[in-house]
């Protein structure tokens, strides 16, 4: 059938019934090219009449071509057929060999993943060049372009250039063989191992072009909870297959290596990384990982850490497991990402225990190990300070790792944008002569190897990521990891305009709403510097009075420590003094509740109840009033997106309405069960005016959660 | 590569739509209203002008009228106005009660769910009538004329009507609370019980609307094997919003339930059928359940089987158990639907256990239950004798229980048409006086209280089925439900049209490929009466030599008894008997080789190798040729496919590709595996001719399968 009966068929069904195929649900994420009508459309027409090649074509720049070719369909209403030769009005795709005379590109500065976007003359006619030294650029490119246009950026006047800043771009699948994915909240694995590698869900393409058009080049396929059974010769199949399609895209696939798979595959009797039969077995593998994938990009290995194996186990330390894995992996050029998410069972201070372990050994890593330390040193928290290990470990790469899923912050039924949780971090000043943000592009010591992981929340939902709102925290990774200087609100703003609408007025609405989230969740679960305060097992709702696990530092009452006396963890000298592993200057700040801001307040100092904070509140009531903020600014952003119903289609402003409402409810249960807690612990009475919690404690204790998705 | 250019050509082509919304992705299923195109959309047209409502608005009626109208936009390229009044080319919906003056349906015949279409002359206008006595009586005319639309029935010539052969159409979803689905092939389960009962996935309308449009008319959310979980309050509720939305579909809703469950969750020191208390916490339980949901249907129960728990642990029987759920549902108008697939650990012949402990309760059980019998007495193998329940419990209302999901045939990768099994079985004479369809429809022995279910294989992934070609077994599992004497080819014929192609030749070309392929399986799998024979856990792949399972009869040795000597299990009263449980005149036929159908031969026989067979090959030799010719059928069914390639759209034709590929590659495995292991036992050459086995049996043995979906 054609094209046009099928197209006009659509639009009826789509105009007629909302909730069939045709329908807003998100799956075309912010790849979303719907007309732009008007001048816009017009103007983007003239500037994209024809294509033109001045590239060798490769299945990278096919893969530019059909996207292009895609998008301008869908914005201007007409896909720019391929041309010869540059006529006026014409895309022309260059790369540095074969770039035609006339060009005015600053080569040098765009490196292999870089682009210009120039709107030039060029032998007479007027057109726009995407040019790059390699096709990957030239992809990365043609999706800025396409951005730009999305965006309402002048067509007519574009001169863009962009290079990323960190070399790896790496989203972490906790993916398990089974499809399970662990904290995922958006349905099950995209990787359907079992059907791999024969059949390949077109699916695949579609993921692979959303990471392209953010930068990420990499990808780790399985759970850092790892099977070895990912490393069996039936799994590398499968993951070839993976790697096959994502190749066109920039994508290298990695795999998360169980460090005892030498004796779980091999039948050694030890994984001890010193014994040269064990080092023989991981050569081996690597060759025969490398032959199934040729651009393998390494290994991500979570080692001695919640009953995964690893070099301790042998008397070894955690370079000599990364050294041992690196030395496998460097003649191919892969690299190891060793993460640093460690705690042993002993007394000490659970934040200070990465720290404790990994900074003596700053120097003794191999050059192709990069150490992956997450933001903060308990465990992607609604709010921490940024991990001491950022810039301590001067002589070693370490690459930030960010959890986009939100295990901690509600979910996929809550809306929080991270793009300023993730920008807080990358900006926050080490004291070591520079941000988190140049420890990871490595600039701040002179790293070539720089890396930055996200935890992925994509799953099989049709809206990849639960709910609508949780593309964009995928996005802002994804921006953020190839320019951590980006701003997350400007970088809202594109997502917005991508996503949901160009205008202004409804973007920015939008966009002040997302930019509120993340407080919001700080202030009705965990406020002024209190982490882990959630119920056990699912994470999701609140916990405070649990102290009955089997490790004390997976109690909420080893984190908040509250008592008659106050409240907070005490990590000054007078306590368990991690606060030292900070650079002086931090650590002076952060010694002294007079000048730790009041975000970390507690995270830092154990305080007494009727503590004066700068609001001139005592901390009882201060902590009480940022429980009833997060409340009262989740509810201003159901007001705020109730009034944009005429700026959204009908089915995606529905389903945001209706997780907004569950957000309302579920925010007043964090405020109202963690009041009642610490009312109990505290003794005292309710500030006047403090309506008091909906039920008695007694009530949120006994709440149950089975089946809770992500276990 | 090749798929990436595949898959990239599919972008290219896909670029001149905007949005992704028309790919070929086989989410419409058989509601795939593509414009008709010639003089049949201008007819569709023509008679479809407007729609008049002869009828009071309800929920199900607006059900009606959008799908009507969203049919008929994709058919003919226009939706239908809503009209006061019956014009010339009217589509009018009318129920008795508000009929207008010279309809001419027969109301009698209709009942309480069938419908009568027809073309005729209205008030002086050439109208198209849909008639029923109910709404849901119309909804399921309107699905049957854009049905006949969609199939190519001269629309200016209609005369149907059809009333429902069996009360209850129901689906079986092997559902777990955490979204895995037991025997499961499609991705996830659809319900999110995470986000019920707030957050209601779009895609649970249009599970409504496909199984409406097929007369499904109720659906057990959860798992046989069930959790007590799912009868809490909590869970209640979440089953109340899918009932809320699939009301409007003539869809109730029912529950497994757990029979210990008034121990777990009503803390009570018993589950005795018997016991007061007991009983009342059930009323009590009941009571609730309509209190949420007031139409609900009942419960599904498998209990005393495979560990679940039941009455026998009381030293009760199933009436008893069942009776005691049966007054609790009865003032609600719920019915128990009791299953019969049973078999205790002990030493007679598994196939015989279920009709032992059933047969002699016939005339024991309450009104209001019914049980519910497999189509054969072992589970859901590729070919099995009808269950010899069927016809032996006159007093007792007997539900057909088949499997949808592929359990045993291939899982969603191997193409097999099950309408072919289920006709098969529902013709099947009982030699009681009536085919296995007369019992089940309740005619043989003038029961009131029908019923047919079901075990979906329906999931999250997009095409819902797992595969595109699985989408047919739903269809044919509804289509025969309705009516369980239409013929499956006629079934085939008519979701082929609606889902792939109205054109004749490519049509027929489909439906022989598929009525072809069950008798592939059954001779690629089991063939010549064969049963059991694959491998522990996954039931995917080939496991004849397995015979060190905890339970005698969970060995494939157990059902094959292959030996020098021969092969084959006696059923006969020289073996278990079993055979004698059907009767006289099928007893008397089936206990001697001579009589019994090939197809059932070994089912019923222990034979030596060389015993010759009706083709005047030996039985060694028949058991080859059978094993080459499903591979040989399937081999065909690739090369018919192939050929369609112009009639399909290149999306699902490519998929479909894939998929006979793998199917090819795995029925030679089948084939050889068996082969390898039955020559060990019989220590017999093979034919002259005949190749060897590709690999060696060790080969075979070794293969080990870890993470297979379903588990």
């Amino acid at each position: 059938m054609t094209t046009i009966f099928r197209t006009l068929g659509l639009a009826l069904l789509m105009a007629l019934l909302p909730g069939w195929a045709a329908a807003e649900d998100g799956y075309e994420l912010w790849l979303r090219y719907r007309p732009l009508g008007g001048a816009a459309q017009a103007q983007l027409q003239a500037g994209a009449r024809s294509l033109v090649l001045a590239t060798p074509a490769t299945p990278t720049v096919d893969a530019a071509v059909a996207e292009l070719r895609r998008g301008v369909a869908g914005l201007a209403g007409r896909a720019p057929a391929l041309s010869p030769r540059a006529v006026p009005g014409a895309l022309v795709l260059a790369t540095r060999a074969q770039a035609p005379a006339g060009l005015d590109v600053p080569w040098d500065e765009l490196g292999d993943e870089g682009y210009a976007l120039r709107r030039q003359t060029l032998q007479g006619a007027d057109v726009t060049v995407i040019a790059a030294n390699t096709d990957r650029g030239l992809l990365y490119g043609a999706f800025a372009w396409l951005r730009a246009a999305q965006t309402g950026a002048d067509m007519r006047r574009l001169d863009q250039r962009a290079a990323p800043k960190v070399g790896l771009r790496l989203l972490n699948h906790w993916d398990n063989l089974d499809r399970h994915v662990e904290r995922g909240y958006a349905g099950a694995s995209l990787w359907d191992w079992w059907k791999l590698p024969d059949i390949l869900d077109p699916r695949y393409v579609d993921y692979a072009r959303a990471n392209a058009s953010l930068g990420i080049n990499g990808t780790v396929l399985n759970n850092v909870n790892a099977k070895a059974d990912s490393l069996t010769a039936p799994y590398l199949a499968k993951a070839a297959a993976l790697a096959g399609v994502f190749r066109p895209y920039g994508i290298k696939v990695y795999l998360s290596a169980r460090f005892s798979a030498p004796v779980e595959l091999g039948g050694l009797k030890t994984a001890d990384p010193l014994d040269p039969a064990v080092r023989a077995w991981w050569r081996a593998k690597a060759d025969e990982i490398y032959r199934a994938i040729p651009d393998f990009g390494g290994f991500l290995v979570k080692a001695n850490s919640e009953g995964q194996p690893g070099p301790q186990d042998y008397g070894r330390n955690h370079a000599d497991g990364a050294n041992m894995l690196a030395e496998a992996l460097q003649p191919h050029g892969g690299v190891v990402l060793w993460r640093a998410f460690v705690y042993s069972p002993d007394a000490t201070d659970r934040a200070a225990q990465a720290y404790a372990e990994f900074q003596p050994l700053d120097g003794r890593f191999a050059p192709n190990v990069i150490v992956q330390v997450k933001n903060g040193a308990i465990d992607f928290q609604p709010r921490e300070p940024f991990h001491p290990l950022f810039g301590a470990m001067p002589k070693t790469p370490l690459a930030l790792e960010l959890q986009i899923t939100k295990e901690y912050l509600g979910f996929s039924t809550h809306l929080v944008y991270l793009g300023s949780l993730f920008e807080e971090v990358l900006k926050a000043d080490t004291g070591h002569g520079g941000t988190v943000a140049r420890v990871v592009d490595g600039r701040l010591n002179q790293h070539p190897l720089t890396a930055i992981a996200g935890v992925a929340n994509i799953g099989t939902d049709r809206n990849w990521s639960g709910s609508q709102f949780d593309q964009a925290n995928w996005y802002a990774f994804g921006r953020l990891a190839w320019d951590p200087d980006a701003s997350a609100a400007q970088v809202a703003r594109d997502w917005v305009a991508q996503t949901f609408t160009r205008r202004a007025a409804a973007r920015d609405a939008i966009v002040e709403l997302m930019l509120a989230s993340r407080e919001a969740v700080v202030d009705y679960m965990t406020p002024l510097g209190l982490h882990h305060l959630m119920d056990t097992g699912h994470h999701y709702g609140p916990g405070p009075w649990v102290n009955n696990l089997e490790r004390a530092d997976w109690n909420p009452t080893y984190f908040h420590k509250a008592g008659r006396d106050g409240i907070g963890f005490d990590r000054t000298a007078t306590g368990s003094n991690a606060v030292a592993q900070y650079a002086p200057a931090i650590a002076r700040q952060w010694a002294d509740p007079r000048t730790t801001p009041p975000e970390l307040l507690l995270w830092f100092h154990h305080l007494p109840w009727g503590h004066a904070m700068p609001s001139g509140r005592t901390l009882w009531a201060e902590l009480i009033w940022r429980y009833g903020r997060g409340v009262a600014t989740v509810d201003d952003m159901g007001r705020r997106w109730a009034a944009l119903k005429a700026d959204i289609d009908p089915q995606r402003h529905a389903e945001v309405t209706t997780y907004l409402a569950v957000q309302a409810r579920e925010a007043r249960w964090w405020r109202d069960a963690c009041i009642a807690y610490f009312q109990s612990v505290s003794g005292l009475p309710l500030p006047a005016g403090v309506a008091p919690p909906a039920q008695d404690l007694a009530a949120y204790k006994a709440l149950r959660f089975g089946f809770a998705p992500g276990r």
